[in-house]
């Protein structure tokens, strides 16, 4: 279940939430409070957060105050809130009698996220700009495709079934590591189906409910659904142009949270470095504290513009046991389901034996076709950079054209722009582009407390010719965005985004 | 945590799972006492259970009666047991303090299944009897794989991440289960990584800890893993050549467990059928059970000898709810890791949401690989039956001529023979096998409640030269079994078993 932990209950959020409130009968207060009080029940607003002022809520809700005021008094009559004079209104704790099913809790967690709804909605007529993944790949190399029939009928020889990967694959990922300043040994891979199962194996063989677990402000999606769904508590650290906050990790890591999640090469959505001398000092940060269980996520780490980022965190001193996780999707190919886990020799055959139950391994042919890729060599890596490079600064161009008031830093890498839009909602703005033709992520779901409802993340992983298209239909959902006439349709458009 | 609920320890389990007992120092009895209560807690033996009688244990462990009196003896002083006179030893209920780490009591569970160490630890010189799986899979038609390549480049221009599957895939599992007499749109088809992630899914998404499943008294191990890797208490019903007992399926369905775990069609380890009439009597009763879960698995529903098995349990009039889960492995290749559930619309979506999850999708060469071996259609499936078919008989032929003391019933399909020793401790042999070159799986590990410890499973997956030469190994090894002197080397034996 989502917990989110802000004990100020921000406006704006607050008011995306509850963007159905006025659906139902009886007076708007009413509507109103019942709208807080599902909320509450679901979670997703926890025991002690103060709710946001009168004022505040009845802005953004477009509403008279005396709503506002109607529904808290309501909630206070009916003991779900208190309120502290010159202080606020308050969330009392509320517990349910008996655990919601398996299915509800997890359910929930996964409903947050739109870009699994894309993935299992495909939109037919919109451009679909929420996985940041390449949608076309072109110039797979010809002879890697070819070798893939002879290899697989050489390959049935074999029974199939093995957990722990290929080991000429799981020997061409450590001397990747080892290339890149981190000496490893074919037995400190695992082979996963993706980087996002490196993840799940990782949660499912750590996390318990209401574990601490702490991430970036801002981080991959997937991760915090992972994390939610294993019932942890997320706790953030600030995250900028120079990574994770060494400083806030430090302060965090005094309460002995469970797990530290970080993307340090080429972050996601900021496609931002932690610097070396960064990295040297989280890694003997790291030394002090060898029951935590550290990620760095490398899924993008190649996809870097210009510079390579730093060695990884595991090869600075103190920073052994760090599980390094990643993936072949997004320079070579998301169909590949190919990523990995770099670790300490225990703890890879502990998550080989999880594999084993998982799935008793991945696609043999995927894993001979990844080999055959990873030895087409750093020409092809930097083909593909190019590619992914050349796309970026097409789409940045185009936004600097159309949209000029959006705003970005450039990244590093990565497959994404993050857009601070001059005001409003984002989740609004998704939904009338979704009317323009295009598919769009609200920033706030890379948000663990749903924060930045002001940004956008934009992929740049489509063709050009995609990336233009899509932004001369963001202009004009943005044109009639700044007209403040409501959105009717609201409701219908809610199955689309 | 493995949850052994038989309110009687059996004298030879309990043997077994004591092996290393006189390991350490002090008198023996105080020896075997801490063995004991080791196993009690680890949660093997519970709270509640009879152990065995002091005669039965001591010629087991093959120590006098008095060694065994006194660890009782010992044993109660420390209040781990009560004794009952004319009644037995009974094991107190004991209650750790605070929880074990999430990973100690999901590698526990892990532990007790040595065809995933055979995987994750593939053993060099011997021939591994473990996997029922082809482990050659000669005569994969060459136009399939010949059409990868080409399938590949073109799939290269989609993204990637589809976790329900391929279209084409749904629809040509949704056709196979049409034609056996289930209608079904691909849109009930979930595709996943093997028919074990199609359990994972479905355990994840339903058993939480201590819920109660009930399986088959034999069944596929890794489902048992599933299952008490999740926290969930085992329950059985007896299973023999009709299938499931139905008469004691509806007993325990009137206590309401939350999941009824079947393999109707080809049985895991038994190889028999519930045939048509049983079926419908089950669906019936089923109907009346409308929060229950069901899984029927198909996974060996293929494999058939000389009879297909009835129409899927789901076809029957009241089990439209029922969860059939399937795969590619056993027919075809496991290397591909193609499975499936098939299921009503609205779960296939909450699994494919959790799929999403999990891994994103599974590999999109593998499902075109799948999708053009399925094309090859029914001579191609009856040229891997009459192959499997003819494996068999020569593996029977082989026990016949060299082990005739070792009984068996010819299974109706599947790819292993259930072995009945005429005596003794299978997980002994298994260590004797090692010895002489076979990996062996003993029978107990199909038991949710380790019994059958006189029994083997031997698959007769491989090509028909290893066959004869792994019985002729075994042959050795049974005559050096027959033969009592004890065996020296257990505990080096252990890691290869």
């Amino acid at each position: 279940m989502a917990k989110v932990l802000v004990s100020q209950v921000d406006a704006v959020w607050l008011a995306e939430r509850l963007h159905d409130w006025p659906d139902g009968s009886g007076p708007m207060y009413q509507r109103l409070a019942q709208a807080i009080e599902r909320l509450v029940q679901a979670g997703e607003v926890q025991g002690g957060a103060r709710l946001p002022a009168e004022r505040l809520l009845s802005t953004e809700l477009k509403v008279s105050r005396t709503t506002v005021a109607g529904a808290y008094e309501l909630l206070a009559d009916r003991r779900l809130v208190t309120r502290r004079h010159g202080s606020g209104t308050y969330v009392e704790s509320v517990r349910t009698e008996t655990p919601p099913p398996r299915e509800s809790v997890l359910m929930r967690s996964l409903e947050r996220n739109e870009i699994f709804d894309g993935l299992l909605d495909p939109p037919r007529e919109l451009l679909d700009m929420r996985s940041a993944v390449i949608h076309d790949s072109p110039g797979l190399p010809q002879r890697a495709l070819d070798a893939v029939g002879a290899d697989v009928a050489r390959a049935a020889s074999l029974q199939g079934y093995v957990p722990a990967g290929l080991p000429a694959l799981r020997a061409a990922i450590a001397a990747r590591y080892t290339a890149l300043g981190l000496p490893t040994e074919p037995g400190e891979v695992l082979v996963t189906s993706g980087a996002q199962q490196a993840l799940a194996l990782i949660a499912m063989l750590h996390v318990r409910p209401d574990d601490e677990v702490v991430t970036e402000a801002l981080t991959h999606t997937g991760a915090i659904d992972l994390f939610v769904a294993s019932g942890a508590r997320l706790r953030t650290v600030p995250v900028g142009q120079q990574g994770a906050d060494v400083d806030a990790i430090e302060r965090v890591l005094t309460e002995r949270p469970r797990l530290l999640y970080l993307i340090p090469s080429i972050h996601n959505p900021l496609g931002s470095v932690m610097p070396a001398r960064e990295r040297r000092r989280l890694a003997s940060l790291l030394d002090e504290h060898p029951d935590l269980v550290v990620i760095a996520d490398d899924t993008l780490a190649d996809t870097y513009r210009d510079r390579r980022p730093p060695p990884p965190l595991g090869s600075y001193p103190g920073a052994h046991r760090v599980l390094h996780t990643g993936s072949l999707s997004k320079l070579i190919w998301g169909g590949l389901r190919v990523g990995w886990v770099r670790g300490p020799v225990p703890e890879i055959r502990r998550l080989a034996r999880l594999k084993a139950l998982t799935d008793l391994g991945s696609s043999i042919p995927s894993q001979l076709l990844a080999i055959r890729l990873m030895e087409e060599g750093e020409d092809f890596a930097d083909d593909r950079r190019a590619m992914i490079a050349q796309r970026g600064r097409t789409l940045e161009r185009a936004l600097a054209h159309r949209l000029p008031s959006w705003t970005f830093d450039t990244p590093e890498g990565g497959l994404c722009l993050w857009i601070r839009l001059p005001g409003g909602s984002a989740r609004e703005l998704t939904m009338r582009a979704a009317r323009h033709g295009v598919a769009l992520a609200a920033g706030s779901i890379q948000s663990p407390q749903g924060h930045f409802s002001d940004h956008l993340r934009i992929p740049y992983s489509h063709s050009e010719l995609v990336l233009t298209r899509a932004v001369d239909r963001l202009a004009d959902a943005w044109e009639q965005h700044a007209d403040p006439s409501p959105i009717c349709e609201l409701e219908d458009l809610r199955v689309v985004v």
